[in-house]
């Protein structure tokens, strides 16, 4: 499928006239060849000021250079603009860590898309507070570490989490329906690259058991939110939402059921945009460059 | 279309053997035609008893007598089974009082809807705090009531209302983006006959101005709620929610733009769902035989 | 969660006065608790007359006696309906055969939800034309039979899937994207029993290769259908559709993508309702009882 | 809302290096204010070329020149493109005719999004086959035409709407349910001018009563599609699309029914794309820039 090799250039800056004019000139001096493109002004409404979003995807090998020697080049443009930036290759993989409890569900659609190549990524380890589903995961050649939580050794289960995900140099964490609750200083220490899948439509039905919630309140509609996490539990920047209809005659069991459905795709449209360098943050919102 | 009489039995009960055989073996009796039944057993699980749930269609000129009859007639077995029940004619229009502020797309839709009896009901008036409407309105032949409301004279607007809601013998209220809170008393007045459009996906945002909480939040779908008016603003029971999909690029101007599409259309759902005797109450939730 | 046994009686009659007065009674007559029940009275307007379709599940130990007593025991009643009905128990797991190729999403998916028990089945075999999922299948404990298709071996591959299905005594063959079309003769051999995932919303894109279809005609949406597989391809009763939004930057690529959400989402829905026989036939349309 | 003026420059041309560069570069030379932007680069792999496309919008007081300046001086970029291109200016008011038949739905629509602003154009005229709705589109101050059509006068007839869509100067012409098939010749003489409203989900059910082909295929889904008008019936360049979900137990009239609000929610929608200069054609299909 998508076999050309391309770097993806994302950033924003305070918006200003000519910055399209300006980074684009910069690509085409050097012959480089756009695959895509992307563009938003904010327009200040919000009370964070009017700022500018891009996101630009460049044939590889239309550069007469590589990564390196763009980001030293392209560096001092980007300081004028008080741009802040990143630009990835899409030769290099991305590391990421999955975090599960008892529920297979992201699980299995997870692998299934990385078994494919769909999500064509490196799954360095799986961490488990059970041990659920360490053969599943052995068997696909991907090591599994289980670190039991309990209320006696909470600090050194999420010292250890944090050990294993520093050594083998994660740089995304998805908390694929894992159901413990993040220290703060732990959101805190990896901002950007923990995703969490929660299992309501926020801001509704935060906290626990969102699907009980749900069915005492007599919603039509049942949703999953796909967002980053942060110190504030579930307020973090959300990246992708869906709903499902239900009606009265849907129990909770039910609701479990056809939610688990919202939450793996959600879960995985959002990891994707993510992956892909799709999203940029705006204060607690996210641009999201589909 | 539907040219063909029917009554429309609907209610509900305590749980037990037997309920669906005895009711309809008395239908069966006088040689009703059953044009369409629902029926839905609550298993209790939310602390409310288990509860059983019933609505059913019968072809008006198959039975040997008319509703007065009916009543009379039926009414012995649902005291036996305890049941809260009522039947109505679908050859009695029902009438309904639009309330409007200054947002045309509710009015401009349900007169739509009324002036081709796709809703096949009488609208004995239109009620707004505004005179925004009332060349519209009565050019369709229908009388509009300009009742302002200021800081002032709240309390007589409220009585107003009240008494040419009275007066018209309204039978269902509907709050087409009417911008005024109605007084927890007057809410009280008419049980599961006020029907209010919420701009939101309820329980989120709650209160005023939704949109621009749903901007502030960052979610990725807007959504609009039919509801009942109940004391608790926004509290009441749920008839029907849709939500459509924005992203980073849509202002609060856009939400309300697209949210329009969706309340107009959330609305008209409900309010046929109510009119048709398909909505069944149960503590604070429905239960809806679409 | 769903822990009590039930019996499923499902059919369909001629319309007549007192069909459900009568089975109701039926099953009241033996103190039988009715868990959930559903109607549909076709109205005749499509040209195959006007039908009576239901579907009841019932308490097993609320009755007196087991299925073959009640077989017996309501044989007269459905004779005198003429009624063609069946009943199933809960506690009697169906035996669903899968059908793949090399795409893995339909596969991961239902047996995620196999593992879970959310799909409370037995899996006999999976059959395959390709031996790319044998150790993951195997892996589960489910026998895996490579049955190779060539233009040389067709018939024989035919009779062999036939004779597996037949010796494993499987009740449902599912093709989760099983990429070979199959004779008409065994199509017709199973009626009722063969469940296809096509990846397009039919009736549009019959046929080989339909995101390429869809990515010609320039829809904005996109679709998979869930049918029994007839003789006739493409042309089986719908169980179950649903579509996604996409637009002019997705590729055929992309497509395919996200359409497999889609698939294995209506995939699994269908095929459940098909298990709790939700699903009655009506000439080449179906009734679904959610 | 939306006060501030702006110029809407869009266009395609063959992808090559450096279009982004030069055409922004053009638009920050003069001190151009790029509110939006949108790029698209075809991959060519629908076997009609690569191709680039573009729009954006220009604070109209941030340019130092008006449009007849604007394009002078940018004629000669865009013919080294060879780029196809237009500017529009958002202050000048869009020319829209309206066609309709003997259905309100989305006549009542289009004329309160008209008479709120959210659709701020012009509508010179109304022209119908029936004269249905004459007083209630002159109640709005708008010239309604009545233009009857039979076997034997529709040439005259055609001719007929031609001349007062010229006399107008109408610049878009919308079929708002106007069921009469207008001739080839004509559908030529506007091209991507003239937006239908068809009620399926093309390209399944073209021609006549497509709710009825739905309601005999059993689909689970139906839909409405916008598209321009051409030569060929209902095989035009989609600009917009949606489905909504219905069962075994709604008849024709009620899918009828549902449809409507399918209907004129997607033709709302997609005039809007079209008014707004976000809809490119690309062969037989459309780009659209939201």
């Amino acid at each position: 499928m998508q076999t050309r090799r391309f770097y993806t250039l994302s950033g924003s800056c305070p918006d200003q006239v000519g910055i399209i004019s300006r980074i684009s000139g910069f690509i085409a001096q050097h012959n480089g060849w756009i695959l895509e493109s992307s563009y938003h002004a904010d327009d200040g409404n919000d009370g964070h000021g009017s700022r500018y979003f891009m996101r630009m995807q460049v044939k590889a090998d239309s550069l007469p250079f590589h990564l390196a020697e763009f980001r030293e080049r392209f560096a001092p443009l980007a300081a004028e603009l008080s741009m802040e930036w990143k630009i990835s290759d899409s030769a290099v993989k991305r590391r990421v860590v999955l975090m599960v409890s008892k529920q297979e569900h992201c699980l299995y659609d997870l692998l299934a898309r990385w078994q494919s190549k769909e999500l064509d990524i490196e799954i360095p380890c799986v961490i488990s507070n059970h041990d659920t589903f360490k053969a599943f995961v052995e068997w696909h050649g991907i090591p599994f570490h289980h670190v039991p939580i309990s209320a006696d050794n909470k600090i050194g289960a999420h010292a250890e989490i944090c050990r294993i995900y520093d050594e083998v140099r994660g740089d995304t964490m998805v908390l694929a329906r894992y159901m413990q609750i993040l220290p703060p200083e732990m959101c805190a220490r990896y901002p950007g690259q923990m995703i969490n899948i929660h299992h309501s439509f926020l801001p509704s039905f935060v906290g626990a058991r969102p699907y009980h919630q749900a069915f005492q309140r007599g919603v039509k509609l049942i949703g999953a939110t796909c967002h980053y996490v942060t110190r504030e539990l579930d307020q973090g920047p959300i990246i992708e939402q869906d709903v499902i209809r239900i009606d009265h005659s849907d129990s909770v069991e039910d609701m479990v059921r056809y939610g688990k459905d919202i939450e793996k795709a959600v879960l995985a449209r959002g990891l994707r945009y993510h992956l892909e360098d799709r999203v940029l943050l705006h204060a607690n919102k996210t641009v999201i460059f589909r």
